[in-house]
């Protein structure tokens, strides 16, 4: 197997050891995992962005062509550590197998895609405006306008995603594709899988005879690496993906900085299902099942979980009820990701219970089992009225949990809606004239939520051009940019123009001849 | 004349007598104008608010085509308030008449343009991925994006633009065309100026049959009207131009709020522009008249006024800086914008000329006339050594001011360049082989500024596609966007996916048969 050191990588470089360690831990058996992880210093916080920084004078101008080269090859890369990647990843995660392999053909397809989008090269939405030397009053000069990176970006890994949204996940990608350097926190929770993750995008850096600066990882358990980090002046962004108050904490860092930098962090949704009553007299059955396998699908440790249902009470409400809590029931317990976040789930289930006005519908029909870190599905069901009066039934859960909410009226269903936050995802099953009885509703919906799904579920995030995964604050902490899909490489750009340049002194997207044969926008007409 | 009532406007209606009020005074003479302007209550902004929000329930919805009609008819009745508007701008901001006429034009231009940019359409950024229900391993869902509006927009009247970047204005025009509702707080120097375009934006409100909360026109000399707007929860955004003091502290509060909302504060900047070897040679005189227009255009107070000019030391410099020398001499004291704009010119030029090593160029043949609010033009010069060790050489004097650094050696020159902030414009004087020869140096003016120039000057900001109007900061609060040309409505939107949905459910923009005729992204292929 393998052998792990357990060291940070600057600029692929290893860090010394450093007096503060820590250990993964299995949450499959509770057992720590070897070697010890060494913490990273402030010093070696200070030495990975100034080599982000050196790296970057080189990588934002290597071009879109090597870039995807770049990114093709951290693909291909991390396929070639083999089944070492996917063990780890399943020991340090709890996460099973299939998922985890599932997970990593996401990872390289998310690559491989941007690759596919910045060698195609329209992304950097080059305008050309052409000078106009007779015009009157006064001349107009020549003008061109494209995206350029921003400078070396924080990457934060996210728990809930060893693979996709960690070392060498979505934000790392996007970041690498826009012509950004990277320092990667990885997550305390999986060093392991970072550490072999980060070696082959070395081995990709390598290959493609780039600098080793242009990635670096750190490790550090708690939050100090991470405050370090946003707080540094060289660095220019920073991605997130966790918690509400992780997210709003590094937001709130990097707004009172100096100079503020933008800080992409997707934290908390309910992401709410509204069943209107064609939807739920017909589909009775099937959305009982289909939400079953949406709330409990990777025991509940997705961003887009459904934590809150919405429906008019009723006759139809109660037979809703009735067959979701059969299939309740009939799930089993899982592992979850670690020990805080199964703690956090059982803490937070116990908070709804207390609350007066709500009760359990259903639990799973085995108890969970602590020693392996377990997480128990369990549904509960309260009225609207509660839930307007009580915020904490509004707080995202993380786990196999949610919240059955029934109203006596339209008008009370929408006040419940109207008393949301912005969200992720708001799903709505409609049938017949659902849709146009209950326009004011959808109204409401669409003011709160960045994707708006109809007759499905929230979970499965396609990567594709047209997905949004970031809605109004706080699913995010800038619902104008998404996290997922294509368009995430908006994140890690400015538009910059240069006026009355000669044609061999600009960047080749904006020459005349238009070399890379990409979609322009000149003189106000989309033209290749 | 037509008589002003000095009353905001909430929704078309005239607020109440309120016991603070204050007078425009017309810096021309120092004289108060009629009538008494009355500043705006807590209870006023809360209500300008709250409709804002309800006809945002109204006015996103009513289609682009509706949108662009109403733009145009502001354009409209702006032109046919007549020379009553352009009197009234002139006595409140002492621009000369032919620039209140040139500025009347271009912001009608504005209003026009983004017409014609939401008539057409392509703006939204619509994507369609059609389903693929027969993918293995899950089937591929039918999602499409598009940009929809945030909500109700605070815009901040501008000192220097009466018209262009005050109440219809770049941020107003764009945020109306975005399909947002305008709550605007019109700037304490030229009240006048402001009500006569809000009673404008009104007729055109009413002639389109648009209800008159889209917009609200709010009065208030000093900070308290702008914090209590930038705090309130309905809020979703603000739009600013001014010093980098008042931008920061909109920025501040926005980013402290239970949901952070974004603020476009475009503030200060030096605009530096480097006088390379062969240019400065070639092209001394030219350059010299035409750094001198440049920088006094407008009595020095646009946001792009070249406010510093690095060279290379030596007999080519000492000969430009005689010929400015002549050329600053012969130039005419002016009106500035108000009191405290000129009293804040006086004292960043004293605070300059208190720096040891920094020495008087060249001043006016003319002293300024206090009685008339006059500004005189001053050039200073010092080595780059003083620079570098002087942090408040590097602090923006809104007003005819620039400064004059020369450099020992490159080094010293790349030194001073690195040692810049954030800036809208950088400007490059480069003939020959000096673009080939300063490639460092140009390297590290591009990370530095939103719009590069070369061989021109930086004042005069062409509206068009290609035009970056905002660099990092401080030059703005958000270097991702722009505050001049198409894209500044951009500002004003967040990308939403509808997953699922049928035809007749979805914004025309995102439906099959394309009935607006828009260029669209599906499948991953641009296509109309």
């Amino acid at each position: 197997m393998h052998t792990l050191h357990g060291h940070s990588f600057i600029a692929g470089k290893l860090t010394s050891d450093s007096p503060k360690t820590f250990h993964a831990k299995s949450p499959l058996d509770g057992g720590e995992l070897l070697p010890a992880f060494h913490e990273a210093s402030a010093e070696d916080v200070d030495h990975a962005v100034r080599h982000a920084e050196d790296a970057f004078e080189i990588y934002r101008r290597i071009g879109d062509v090597a870039r995807a080269d770049l990114l093709d090859a951290i693909a291909n890369k991390i396929v070639g550590l083999g089944d070492i990647l996917i063990q780890r990843a399943h020991l340090e995660s709890g996460l099973p197998l299939d998922r985890i392999t599932g997970e990593r053909a996401r990872t390289c397809g998310q690559l491989k895609s941007f690759a596919a989008l910045i060698r195609e090269g329209s992304w950097v939405d080059a305008r050309i405006d052409h000078a106009i030397p007779d015009r009157s009053p006064v001349p107009k000069p020549d003008l061109r306008r494209m995206r350029v990176p921003l400078g070396p970006i924080v990457v934060m890994g996210a728990s809930n995603f060893p693979l996709a949204f960690s070392t060498a996940g979505g934000d790392t990608a996007s970041a690498l594709a826009a012509g950004c350097t990277v320092i990667m926190k990885a997550h305390g929770s999986h060093p392991g899988t970072a550490e072999l993750v980060a070696t082959a995008i070395y081995r990709a850096l390598e290959k493609c005879g780039l600098p080793a600066g242009v990635f670096s990882m750190l490790h550090g358990a708690g939050s100090v690496v991470a405050q370090a980090l946003v707080k540094h002046p060289m660095v220019r962004g920073l991605g997130f993906t966790g918690s509400e108050r992780a997210g709003r904490a590094l937001f709130d860092a990097a707004a009172a900085r100096p100079e503020p930098i933008p800080v992409f962090a997707e934290m908390g949704s309910l992401n709410p299902v509204f069943l209107l009553p064609s939807a739920l007299k017909e589909r009775t059955a099937a959305i009982a099942a289909g939400l079953k396998v949406s709330f409990t699908m990777g025991v509940g440790q997705f961003c887009t979980k459904p934590g809150l249902v919405l429906a008019l009470g009723g006759p139809d409400f109660d037979a809703f009820a009735e067959q979701f809590r059969t299939q309740v029931q009939s799930t089993m317990p899982a592992t979850m990701l670690n020990r805080s976040i199964c703690d956090s789930f059982f803490a937070g289930v116990d908070k709804v219970q207390a609350v007066k006005g709500v009760t359990v519908l259903a639990e799973s029909n085995l108890d969970a089992d602590s020693a392996k870190t377990q997480g128990e599905p369990v549904a509960f069901t309260t009225d609207a009225e509660t839930f307007i009066l009580h915020h904490e039934l509004r707080e995202e859960i993380f786990g196999p949990y949610t919240l059955l909410v029934s109203a006596r009226t339209v008008t009370e269903l929408i006040a419940a809606a109207r008393c949301l936050a912005g969200q992720l995802t708001a799903t709505i099953h409609a049938d017949g004239a659902d849709l146009a009885d209950f326009t004011d509703l959808i109204s409401v919906i669409e003011r709160r939520a960045g994707r708006v799904v109809l007759n499905a579920f929230p979970t499965g995030v396609e990567v594709c051009p047209s997905m949004q995964h970031g809605g109004p604050y706080p699913a995010s902490t800038d619902a104008r940019f998404t996290s997922v899909g294509s368009a995430a490489i908006e994140r890690w750009v400015r538009p910059a123009s240069w006026q009355g340049f000669p044609q061999d002194a600009l960047p080749p997207e904006l020459r005349d001849d238009n070399p890379r044969g990409i979609l322009r926008t000149v003189n106000g007409v989309q033209t290749r």
